[in-house]
């Protein structure tokens, strides 16, 4: 391949002069009076297109350029020079161009040049990338991810790639979906006429899981820092704009660690991320913030400008009971905070990303360490003006008795965590890890409010298409 | 955290002399006769551990240093200072040492410092990364898989996370795991008697991604230049050293591109992500070179120091008949190659990397893109000394006449792929992508011979456990 993507010509290299090739899909067209054509050629390298002028002279300006439309694939040479139009830096004198798929019924086709209804892009969810909107989105979510990687790794963590497929129920089957190789219509049983799992792939009910967590915590045991970056699955009913039965979640552990060191990993891990999609998308941020969040831009800036506030849960629930607003949901000490206390906490009262921490321990997992006051765990959570709860992690109770306390206290067997707690009869050490999820961070990013609309191919009750 | 890596201590950093805290595991301790405990003390960050020189003053000496075991959890303050003993280039002058967490019935500790076998070690899968090989190969994957990432973003493509869950059943359903949220208790029926699939959580049947190709393919129609890694899933019985249910694949796909494209992209990744290896985990391939396989490092620098050779599958055949050896399966044109074909050629015949190419088209899938001959398809496999396959391609059919005459052969139902010929209608382009398994390759690079020792917690046929 010796073409160059639109993204390198844009930035003016080769130099203004050089002959070129470029291959991308035809965005839109026109042709001026003078009979040039004009075509914005697209390669998904960047968000801008790049012109092609294309001079009546060709030989197949007639029988084939002329009949371009949006959406063909083609191939151009020709000389890249300093566009003398407005909002290009350079463009292509064409040569030579060779249309090398056109479009079926372009009059149906479903990408035409206007803007569309985010509800019909995901019907064709296939060909929505070559839409402005969802080809800026794909970027952003490489650059997160990328930048996600790129964190961890220049700062000594080992990526584990904990599994997707359980026959642990650790945080309850209620929500998971199982995994089978039997045969439904033929389901084998036992003498006493239950389902026979064992005769079932892996000899016992499996489930896709929910959380790499405790799995990821046996890697920290050993490896000291840790994440896990992969998808995770909701049987949810939830139909809304944050829920989706398969999306992806970052999740780091730490050894040695308490819940404040956690909290300023997670302060510096998203402050990272935001000035890489600020500096390495910055033709894409400027679309979102022009048509999709004005803040899109200010508000990351914000937030990478300033330090996180912290909050005891005791204390946030005294500020929402004083401040005068009415919320939907009472506020009292032992909820669970929802997203309208949450945006309050940060949006209005502190008016930055602020990490609560220590919250009851009856609304929280098995797994999170007991405080000294016995009523609450070191559980916290980062709120973030706009979107409320982003993160969500705590440190992990590392102490066997305690540990064993708090099963008994749930109704958990300790046989069924038997490994899980070997990390405590093991050379047990402090540790603390945190879940972000992929598709929230990209939505408050982009401004995209729907979570269907972040992700390549959504998957949600009654959608597993394409 | 202010305490410093083993690995930045035995680099020297922070200068000789300095105060430092270190804090990890015991890997193992000895008492001198003057009374002094060494203790080699290991965090993870690298293959070597760093020596721990405990004098008996030490306050806690008698009643914890004396009764430190392998396994437990240590916090050690002193002075990094160069080593005099053989083998290490620092150690640590302990002045302060406090036991973290201890070692239940040290006895029975089933990490004792001595070889374990790895099938052991399976039984033990929380624990088995605390054992030199099982951190070694942690090590090298992740550098692998971040190795992977990088070279992709800083080559311009992005990272598409294709779905895991699909209702589409593209390679034959036979081999993939069903996922669903019914009660198999009590499973709702249609009036027939049929079981009722649109009462399933996705309204439709459902299954775990074999491939990310389809949808794939879907985003390099937009982007050009795409790549998926994640987990794909095969329900297949096979109980064999190179087989999981769950693995990792890495899938780019790129446009405006054809079979000699993608083997180019196919042999610079793989030198890419062997140098990174050689370079990043130095320490880690000397252990496996040494302990494992003699020739890890070896083969690995005369694969970054040849070119790939070509073959066509034709003169490939043609080959292995006439090398006058013995192969258990048969060789005639039309054959599937077996791992001793495969090895053979690349190990035997050629001597380094070999691109088997054009196979015929009625051992490979529709999508591949038929040739002139018409009985041979664009397919590729890499094939590598030591390993056989370790790369399976193709350029993708992007003519929708010769696509829909490949399903119509193959009987498969044109209305089942109505998003993918999709593809074909709007601007198709010539494009071609691979897969290549991340188990596989981390087992070529360290040697390690089952697959089920270089993933976290393998799921094979009977097992999910952890």
């Amino acid at each position: 391949m010796t073409f160059s993507s639109v993204k390198s010509l844009l930035a003016g290299l080769p130099p203004e002069g050089s002959e070129i090739n470029v291959q991308g899909w035809v965005r839109t067209k026109r042709e001026s009076k003078a009979g040039i054509a004009f075509i914005a050629l697209h390669d998904g390298s960047c968000f801008d297109p790049i012109q092609l002028v294309v001079p009546q002279e060709l030989p197949n300006f007639e029988q084939e350029v002329t009949k371009i439309t949006s959406g063909c694939s083609i191939s151009a040479t020709g000389t890249l020079v300093a566009s003398q139009g407005k909002g290009q830096t350079y463009e292509i004198q064409v040569t030579k161009i060779e249309v090398i798929g056109w479009v079926d019924n372009p009059d149906t086709y479903p990408m035409q040049p206007k803007r569309h209804t985010v509800e019909f892009l995901r019907e064709v969810a296939h060909l929505r990338p070559r839409t402005n909107l969802i080809g800026a989105v794909t970027r952003v979510r490489n650059c997160v991810s990328q930048a996600v990687h790129r964190y961890f790794n220049e700062n000594g963590y080992c990526w584990i790639h904990t599994p997707i497929i359980t026959a642990s129920d650790c945080e309850g089957a209620g929500e998971m979906f199982r995994v089978s190789s039997l045969d439904l219509a033929n389901l084998p049983r036992t003498a006493s006429g239950d389902i026979d799992y064992s005769q079932d792939f892996f000899g016992k009910e499996s489930f896709l899981t929910v959380s790499g967590q405790l799995n990821l915590e046996a890697y920290c045991l050993a490896m000291s820092k840790v994440y896990t970056f992969g998808p995770t699955f909701r049987a949810e009913n939830s139909n809304t704009s944050r829920h989706l039965a398969e999306f992806w979640m970052i999740e780091p552990e730490i050894a040695f660690a308490d819940i404040d060191d956690l909290i300023n990993l997670a302060e510096d891990l998203l402050k990272y991320i935001f000035r890489c999609v600020l500096t390495e998308c910055a033709d894409d941020m400027a679309f979102f913030a022009q048509r999709v969040e004005k803040t899109a831009i200010t508000r990351l800036e914000h937030i990478i400008n300033h330090d996180f506030a912290r909050l005891d849960y005791t204390d946030a629930i005294d500020i929402l009971q004083k401040s005068g607003k009415q919320f939907e949901h009472p506020v009292s000490w032992g909820i669970d905070l929802q997203t309208e206390h949450e945006r309050f906490l940060s949006e209005e009262h502190i008016g930055r990303p602020v990490a609560v921490v220590n919250y009851p321990k009856d609304i929280k997992a098995f797994y999170m360490r007991m405080n000294d006051d016995q009523k609450t765990v070191a559980a916290m959570d980062i709120l973030a003006p706009g979107i409320g709860e982003i993160i969500g992690g705590s440190q992990r109770e590392e102490r066997l008795n305690v540990l064993d306390h708090r099963l008994a206290e749930m109704e958990l067997d300790k046989e069924d965590y038997s490994w899980y707690r070997d990390l405590r009869r093991y050379g047990t050490v402090p540790h603390a890890g945190f879940g972000l999820g992929l598709e929230r961070l990209v939505s408050y990013i982009t401004g995209v409010a729907n979570v269907r609309d972040v992700i390549p191919f959504p998957r949600t009750r009654r959608n597993a298409d394409f």
